[in-house]
């Protein structure tokens, strides 16, 4: 077997062994009875624990100094450039680090739950400062030269961002949205529908079935938050919560369903390869924001939703549903946000996180700079930290750098989305009657089809011809805005 | 650390990977949408040839050497003595034929499901061909001194049981077995029950929820064939079918929870050793076939049954519900066999798999054997092979000596019966309460907690204080023929 066969063969084995994974983590999550969390954790222990030693063996490292990238194709060059990326990466973290890092994100997110629960943050602290000295001690390990912490910590989840640039943006946007917030709570009012479950549950399917989502493969499932696996080409599986009286169901189908589409449209030849995913967090979160921004969201798309709920046997205009999808109110949380301030709640994110690995803000100190700032950016008063800076899992499992996609992900599908129209002209049709399949070709084909050969600028510069900007989601935010 | 943490972490990590494959055959079999099975068999590969590095990894010899047992304590000399056996069993089968193995099991069980559907055994003759070959290889490879082939495969699913053994054991089975037949055709005709889908579900759900089957720490779903997984010591999942009319679903249920109750009551010091699981196959199925042959088809606990059935809403007498489940009638399908006929569905299995093993029978001349044997010892005649030797996956996915396990558990299970009435006293008020604590109480404590600490024979003798016996099982079915 030549270096390519042996590099090939083991890059299917970590990319079957990641399937594993996510089914132990869907399954964990869906499906498993509760007593049943010790042995799951101690199951995905071992499987990451065998899946780093594959990943980070030093035969890796002799395939690829046997390889000349000048002699291999274009795909195999790219298996080989990123098979470097990520093996160099990874050898540079200590085992020792790794291990501590793995057991520091499983007692944060312990000591987390549990914080949020009795609203103590001073019980959570202790956990936070161990995972922001870790992220610090794993960032110098990692970190380029002439990188910074944060740039470091950016790079595992969206390789080839700055941490200027992520200023930059977010300053515009933050400063650009908002002077908008006052007139869209006057234009576009949150309401709230009272839809039942039921008739929830039979659009979500009736939506997603216009869309291709099929009985032999996919899965459509409940779990406590909605997230989405990808356990091979043709097994996808997306989950959904339902509330009394809401419709967030019918916006969190569609965003999970974006991330599912992503995955199932990698061109097949990257299938088993390191190339074969989505390329980074934020490219991940635009398709997911895609279709829950600018499908679900829109006037003409409101129309399919309302036909559907109308099946499911709950009468409703498109104009009500349609308005209570893009109400606009300033709130405490971050996952039901409306469109418009979504973003500025990860801008305060940013913000605090960066401050805290540059050491600019103490752990004990977040709490009152989370209120200033939520004050200072959204204008809410922050009542209790359970429902300010302990409302999200992430610094707890020590993920920082993570936050930005999410914002990234909003401006980018509404750089997408113009980019769509001005190649293929207005989708207001396509959206009543809910015929997507022109829009399903284009993400294939300009986006999906790459897997992780484009970064994310590149990729985004090949699918719009420019580079990150504000300017296409506040056009799309303005007229919730009346503007 | 020194060998034995080592020892201990290693077999931790296997014991981990094992419970990962598990889950990934279960949700491969109750949920994954049908398109995601190739992706599935890529990642069971992945993890088999993962768990099989280390399982087999040179640095278990060295550790095993440099451990003393005489300086250990009792369960670490085991879990030295297990590992010792089961790494250089493994070490001798070469990684070629190791793979070979692997890939023609997979090409058998396809080249089998076509063969069945079409009823074509000539189609699958090519691959039990190659499957008998390479068994016999596998078997040249492993076989200790002394062994015959059919005794080294044997011990992969019974350690300690011999060839010779089971000829005598089998011989004076059928032979007594099969002058009963028409006595208990008469006096136990087979009788069918029409119970609707839906009470045989709330039946199930009830009868197991007595036993003990909560929801915190089991599942229980439908499958094309029932069968248990155990995903860790609270995770125990049980399936089982729902066919129209009949009520095999309380008998395999019950089977089912046999298989899931005896990982349950392992002594917890054992979990995650390589002493933490089930011993063999044949005190495995001993366990099933207890709760399903002398519990379910009890005519005292057909009571609960019969009430279980009526609070699902369908009225039937304990009486009726009793014959129903034991009635006798010789037929041509191993699964649905009545339980005094059982055994020998499995004699001519045994008989026929170790003349293909032995040399003596031509894979060509399987079906004219089948029909044979089937005429000899069951008095029926087998119309196609589908219905004949093509009706089992056994041979398809080249497992050779697994068979015998199915008839031995039916023994083990009315010797196990008789130890316990011997212990307790009689059961029958206990079984018409559906009260059965005392035993599960003894069967975990002379069965169960063991583990793999004492082999098939070893368990049997301490547990009944005999070896292994075709009596108690010939006055199980006695009364079935009147007798």
């Amino acid at each position: 077997m030549n270096a390519m066969q042996s590099l090939r063969e083991r890059m299917a084995e970590l990319a079957d062994l990641a399937a594993v994974e996510m089914l132990a983590v869907w399954d964990q999550l869906v499906m498993m009875p509760a007593d049943g969390a010790p042995a799951r954790a101690l199951a995905l222990g071992a499987l990451a624990r065998v899946s780093h030693d594959r990943a980070t063996a030093p035969e890796i490292g002799d395939w690829l100094d046997a390889l000349d990238p000048a002699a291999l194709g274009e795909v195999d060059a790219d298996i080989v450039r990123l098979a470097r990326r990520d093996w160099e990466r990874a050898r540079r973290v200590p085992d020792e680090l790794a291990v501590e890092l793995a057991r520091a994100s499983a007692d944060g997110q312990a000591s987390w739950q549990r914080a949020r629960a009795e609203d103590d943050f001073a019980a959570f602290a202790p956990a936070l400062e161990r995972n922001v000295g870790l992220a610090r001690e794993y960032a110098a390990c990692v970190a380029e030269r002439a990188e910074t912490s944060y740039d470091a910590l950016l790079a595992d989840y969206d390789f080839g961002l700055s941490t200027g640039e992520l200023r930059r943006l977010f300053g515009e946007l933050a400063g650009e949205l908002a002077p908008l917030v006052e007139g869209a709570r006057a234009h576009s009012p949150r309401r709230t529908l009272d839809v039942p479950v039921e008739a929830q549950r039979a659009a979500v399917a009736g939506t997603l079935r216009r869309l291709g989502v099929d009985q032999t493969s996919w899965r459509v499932d409940v779990s406590a938050h909605p997230f989405t696996s990808w356990l091979g080409p043709r097994d996808s599986r997306v989950t959904t919560r339902y509330g009394d009286g809401d419709v967030e169901a019918l916006l969190s189908s569609l965003h999970e369903y974006g991330h599912a589409l992503y995955e199932r449209q990698i061109d097949p030849a990257l299938d088993r390869t390191n190339l074969g995913r989505g390329t980074s967090m934020s490219i991940h979160e635009s398709q997911s924001k895609l279709w829950e921004n600018h499908v679900a969201r829109s006037p003409a798309f409101a129309e399919v939703l309302a036909a559907e709920l109308g099946a499911g046997g709950c009468a409703v205009t498109a104009a009500e549903l349609h308005a209570s999808l893009v109400g606009v109110e300033p709130s405490l949380i971050r996952v039901s946000a409306d469109p418009l301030t979504y973003p500025l709640h990860i801008v305060v994110r940013f913000e605090l996180e960066l401050a805290m690995i540059e050491g600019e803000l103490a752990v004990v100190d977040l709490p009152d700079a989370w209120r200033e700032r939520m004050r200072a950016v959204l204008r809410v008063e922050v009542p209790s930290d359970r429902l300010g800076c302990l409302q999200d899992v992430h610094w707890g499992a020590g993920s920082f750098g993570y936050f930005p996609s999410y914002a990234l992900g909003c401006l980018i599908a509404a750089q997408l989305w113009e980019a769509i129209v001005a190649d293929v002209g207005p989708l207001d049709e396509a959206l009543r009657c809910g015929e997507l399949g022109e829009l399903q070709r284009w993400l294939g084909e300009r986006v999906h089809r790459h897997g992780r050969r484009l970064d994310t600028l590149e990729l985004l510069e090949q699918a719009t011809g420019g580079g990150l900007e504000v300017a296409p989601f506040l056009r799309y935010v303005a007229p919730l805005a009346g503007r």
